[in-house]
């Protein structure tokens, strides 16, 4: 049975917890937040502690907090030959120096607190500074889902990049959809079966192939046409930006 | 039993052929091309014709043509009084001018020919001249669909314009973060669960509502972190750009 402290009590940290809970192999036996609403939850399942003073002995450390605090926080952890992970997609491994046996375990994923995720699908991006702890984490990440890949540090960074582009941007496009359907009087939801099947497509093709619409066709006449179309200025700028990135990306002359 | 000649051969002839083909209360009486080769996989199903001077008599002509033939293949029809559709999404009902019984049949979804699409789920976008038309429209498109629409042209072409930005856009920044993954050896099936995830988020929930990210998060040094990592030129642009977008449209201070 692998002993584990939970390190804050946000998205991740609530889903991380309640997968462990559920697990075989895992006990979560502390978790651990500086304000004590936020630990009331999970009072009725593991001792909550307010105070790194309080910290039990574990095999694991894990810190699902955000970026700019988890050095602080784990600058108070006295036992330094416990394995210690953060759980972030952009901090290095080297945040955690001070521990010869620290890790990554970070799931690549959009968590917002009452979305039920398909938790067996999550990949974990998995990084440890000893080869033997990377199978620890292989192991952990093996009680709660299918998938884990091991990524660098370096790596990690450029994924978390990537993931701005498919997630945070790709949603900021569906809310320009709906910003135009609503301005003419169009319900969102015709829109969304096209929605759906895009992002389907690219489960078997590479995106880069299936690219289509006006930017690739070089249909000059809609291009212009949807141009004349936009009145807000962002979007206009969007279109065509865009347009020209599909235009190079694909070799087409400007 | 409505009778049925489809002009054209393309994706959407092809696939409304079918469900047509299939369907109970539809026969297809011809399909029309040009091309002789283009109707081979026709030739067991239906009369093929060439030449619009073949053209049977039918209760609709549905021309699922290309924009820019649409007008000059319609002009060949000689009997004015039947119902002439187009399924473009652009194209306005008036190209079919000199047809009282005129109406759009516009299938809101990306075609590519070998991939099976739910067709009960695409939404028909429905217009036409006469109201006792629009009826016999929305009958057609219950034969193959569960989801219509009544669309004016001019709501018709904002929708085109949204399918652009919820589709082809969208699709590139998919295929960015395909680059990034193979300039870093990191396989694209990593992102494909927040992929999917992302896209099934806003089936029950405003994109607006549900933006996340460093952009709206307005966390300045992973933006700047970020647009050091691109080295691509368009990809930093667009990064920009759509940082600056999330943040106008949220209201943030830039």
């Amino acid at each position: 049975m692998t002993e584990m402290v939970i390190f804050g009590t946000g998205n991740v940290a609530t889903h991380l917890f309640q997968r462990f809970y559920d697990s075989k192999n895992v006990r979560v036996k502390q978790i651990f937040n500086h304000s004590p609403e936020s630990l009331e939850p999970f009072r009725s399942k593991t001792e909550t502690i307010t105070s790194i003073e309080d910290l039990a002995d574990a095999d694991i450390y894990l810190l699902a907090l955000k970026d700019d605090v988890i050095e602080k926080v784990a600058s108070g952890i006295k036992k330094q030959d416990r394995l210690v992970v953060h759980t972030s997609g952009a901090a290095s491994i080297n945040i955690l120096e001070k521990f010869p046996h620290r890790g990554v375990f970070y799931p690549l994923q959009t968590f917002s607190k009452n979305l039920d995720l398909i938790f067996p699908e999550i990949p974990f991006c998995l990084e440890a500074a000893k080869e033997e702890d990377l199978k620890i984490l292989e192991n952990l990440a093996g009680e709660i889902s299918k998938k884990h890949y091991h990524i660098s540090s370096e790596q990690r960074k450029k994924l978390h990049l990537a993931a701005v582009f498919v997630c945070n941007f790709v949603n900021h496009l569906y809310s320009i959809g709906e910003d135009i359907c609503s301005k003419n009087e169009v319900p969102f939801e015709v829109l969304q079966p096209l929605i759906q099947e895009t992002s389907k497509k690219i489960l078997n093709s590479s995106p880069f192939k299936v690219q289509t619409g006006p930017a690739i066709r070089e249909d000059q006449s809609t291009i212009e046409t949807h141009l004349d179309l936009l009145k807000n200025g962002d979007q206009k700028e969007i279109y065509r930006l865009l347009t020209k990135a599909i235009q190079t990306s694909h070799g087409k002359k400007l």
